[in-house]
């Protein structure tokens, strides 16, 4: 099935653009990527409970998100800085996940009214090298992402 | 003359390397960059002072400066998020010059001890795009940030 979560990553550079239309409106796509009760609704799987550890959404802020295992253990830590934070419109931030070799991703979200019911994320993700990048690309990245915003869409329609 | 601070800019990518050899200890190199009163010091000019407005230097802290002219006109203004914070090593940062075209740049200082007396300075500067990092190259932003650090070098000087 084709994945709605579409990733171009032009060869040779050290950096991806995500892109994914919603059947949301802007200010719901933005709660969502800004509340941390809506954040470890859709950021948790099966396989791993997400967890926000501080969410200071705005300029100059900060944040850290983990994820636990069944048993509690933490498989995954991540924590950024925020440069910019415009409601319904901006969020420019770093990004790191902890304890890993991928250093550190400077992230410009992008947030689109497209239609009163319908929104846009446009992201721009820029790594520290190419090599760095294509590292990250070999993971299950794009499809890990797309599941993701499909289960973001499901929580939002149940918040409508 | 030579500059004494090398820019490296590959053709084609959207980062530049900046290299620094000084005659001072690591730990004074380090609080250079982040003792306000050393700061206005070495980033100011004949033509505009510095001034810092903000600068919380931790992890997760943040930073703004500012430069005004004769007439105490604000002629430049700048601010970030700073990701990591680690004394005498490492400052990894956001960069965005206010009210000007050149997007946000993620930057990365490295801090070395080369000898008890002498220290290295590697910036990694990272924009959003190979474009623009071209348009700030054309600047001329090698001859005053090889200036600045001339005087950085002057301001170590006195206070060994």
């Amino acid at each position: 099935m084709e994945q709605k979560t579409k990733i171009t990553a032009e060869e040779g550079k050290q950096d991806i653009w995500i892109t994914r239309e919603f059947d949301a409106p802007v200010a719901l796509l933005f709660k969502a990527h800004t509340d941390p009760q809506l954040l470890v609704k859709w950021m948790s799987n099966p396989y791993a409970k997400a967890n926000v550890l501080k969410f200071e959404g705005k300029k100059h802020g900060s944040y850290q998100l983990e994820s636990t295992d069944a048993a509690g253990k933490v498989v995954f830590r991540s924590n950024g800085a925020i440069h910019e934070f415009i409601e319904n419109e901006k969020i420019i931030r770093t990004f790191e996940m902890e304890n890993a070799p991928f250093g550190v991703q400077l992230e410009i979200y992008e947030f689109e009214k497209l239609t009163d019911g319908t929104s846009k994320l446009t992201m721009h993700v820029i790594y520290q090298s190419n090599e760095l990048r294509n590292q990250l690309l070999k993971m299950p990245f794009a499809q890990g992402i797309n599941n993701a915003h499909n289960q973001l869409e499901e929580v939002i329609k149940n918040i409508k």
